[in-house]
């Protein structure tokens, strides 16, 4: 992910000066970064027209669209709610239907990735690196299903022919994602959000609230996300997620087919509520020492976002299994990658969770 | 394991009283540990005629040839090479024919528990103390193959299927090693063993090295043996296994048939020269404060015993997904508790690698 972390952004020259809180009203703090978001997707939406094949071209579409909402939805109080809860709903649906084509690539990649490397024997000296943040841009499928095979035993007839299966189901569900993601561009649906934005670069519809000096009503707002935050990291088994090699993500493997779902939900729900906290720490960062700093925000909602790719990664491998009339060393090597992501559903956990138990320290 | 550690053996007052290295000869303080070990090889044989079902009944006779096969090769130079080389092959043979019976039980129970954890939801909440020593006694088959399907969906059913599998292959096995182990105590092989160590009692063909004084001849030998524990050691990837979730062991998951092996090798070496450098300890207990005290290595022999078993656990498993016409489900099943017990193999050599990395303090 090429995004920008929320420190670098607010302190670098390139972008526009930090909102004066001081001497603001809190609309004025608001409408000031919802007018720089609302140009960043109507500057991207001139220079990307239609998507192409790239589906990275709508990543800033879908940036600015999850950046406006989420402050509509943290500073929900400061705007007409009439005019914000149905405008969150129509950011949201844009950028999910943006993000599926990005997603399957991505997951196709990372499951080729990892039969390549569960098929062969040499050392990757990073693989203990895994939860560092991936480069910048697309990620490169690393490994083919037809490339899988160093050996020629039935484990590596199976490690191909797995990798042949999803590389079928998911470059399929991937062109399905970018016909979608074209409809959706070219619908008046679409174009009724577009109009929406634009209208932020003038005038946000504000509520007598907003009047208030920032000073006092942002951080107020700010802090109800992060409690919002706290409150939902506080469900999870933290204490116990701290220890490596619990199983725990494993404990789903053969179950019932919606377990792994119930108990991931938690994890994902804490994940989408650090990124609301972020985007809130852009608006108006914490100046409070006890509170999280945005550097650490941001190093936790990584190790989330490989918690929910390899989550995914591995519901897609077990519905790849229920394909009809594959052979048995095809379901044996699916059996194993199923497994292999779960163990790093349960690395990012382990992650996560010795990443926010240790004590926080400047930003 | 209900062994009892080498220094409890030398503190309490029921067994014999610690050699007194202070004016004894090395032969004779090695004849004091032999003659001990050979009085429970026979007390043993007198009581167990045949081994029955319960295959735990030849628990002393394969600790203790294990035991003086150990000594007769720390403590080489003491003794006579033309009779100690083939005595130590045969009581090799003897301990590791004994010990197959109960090592498919003991295989079979684990597989059959994990599958029941891996088709479960509820929480373990002592899954994360797997690594720590398993109760005294044979341990129970805790599930079932018909036992582990909570759920009826298709993968509930290959955990059964595969469950059903297991149980059938590793029971067919465990009877096999039951008749070669009841064979193998009938054969004049065996009685010539049985000869050998009854000599032991009155008589152990030493070499003139042993005259020397114990205090200076027996330390160098046991150092000796820790010598090449910690080389063996040294050529592990322990800077790495350090890391928790590397997913080193399941990288032979869908390599070549013999990767596994390979991989697990140079641990498997390691586990051997820990139970040899144990064995030493309890005929002269490290004086060193430098070196390794014994419940450390203890400790670290039990976590390379759990690394085993893991691994032809595994290994198992594989050969399983291997039979002829299983059903998809079935192998999906297998490839799941195939990479669970590879992630156990990693597990444990995590545990190694933290025991062993933390400085030794105090025995």
């Amino acid at each position: 992910m090429a995004q920008r972390h929320p420190e670098t952004a607010l302190a670098s020259d390139d972008v526009a000066a930090p909102p004066c809180i001081g001497s603001d009203s809190a609309g004025e703090v608001l409408s000031h970064y919802l007018h720089d978001q609302a140009g960043v997707f109507l500057r991207a939406l001139a220079v990307t027209g239609q998507p192409d094949d790239d589906s990275e071209t709508t990543l800033p579409l879908r940036r600015s669209a999850r950046r406006i909402a989420a402050a509509l939805h943290t500073y929900a109080p400061l705007t007409d709610p009439g005019w914000a809860e149905p405008f969150r709903t129509e950011l949201g649906w844009l950028a999910t239907t943006l993000s599926r084509e990005h997603q399957h690539a991505a997951r196709l990649a990372r499951l080729l990735s990892a039969l390549h490397r569960l098929a062969s024997e040499e050392d990757s000296p990073h693989s203990y690196d895994r939860l560092a943040p991936p480069p910048p841009g697309p990620q490169p499928v690393r490994a083919r299903g037809n490339e899988t095979t160093p050996g020629s035993g039935p484990l590596a007839v199976g490690a191909a022919r797995a990798g042949a299966l999803l590389d079928r189901q998911l470059r399929l569900a991937r062109t399905r994602a970018h016909s979608a993601a074209l409809q959706a561009m070219g619908s008046s649906r679409f174009h009724a959000v577009a109009d929406a934005v634009a209208v932020l670069v003038s005038d946000v519809p504000l509520s007598a609230a907003a009047a208030a000096p920032a000073a006092h009503t942002l951080p107020a707002l700010t802090e109800q996300a992060h409690a919002r935050l706290t409150d939902a990291v506080g469900a999870l088994p933290l204490a116990r997620a701290a220890h490596p090699y619990t199983a725990d993500a494993l404990r789903a493997a053969l179950g019932a087919e919606d377990a792994a779902e119930r108990q991931d939900a938690p994890w994902h729900r804490v994940r989408s509520l650090l990124r609301i906290s972020r985007y809130a720490c852009e608006i108006h960062p914490y100046g409070d020492v006890d509170a999280e700093p945005a550097g650490r925000l941001s190093a936790a909602a990584r190790t989330l976002e490989q918690h929910r790719e390899a989550a995914e990664a591995s519901a897609a491998v077990a519905s790849a299994a229920r394909t009809p009339r594959i052979a048995p060393a095809t379901a044996y090597a699916l059996g194993v990658l199923h497994t292999d992501q779960r163990q790093e559903v349960e690395a990012a956990r382990f992650a996560f969770a010795r990443l926010w138990q240790r004590p926080a320290s400047g930003a």
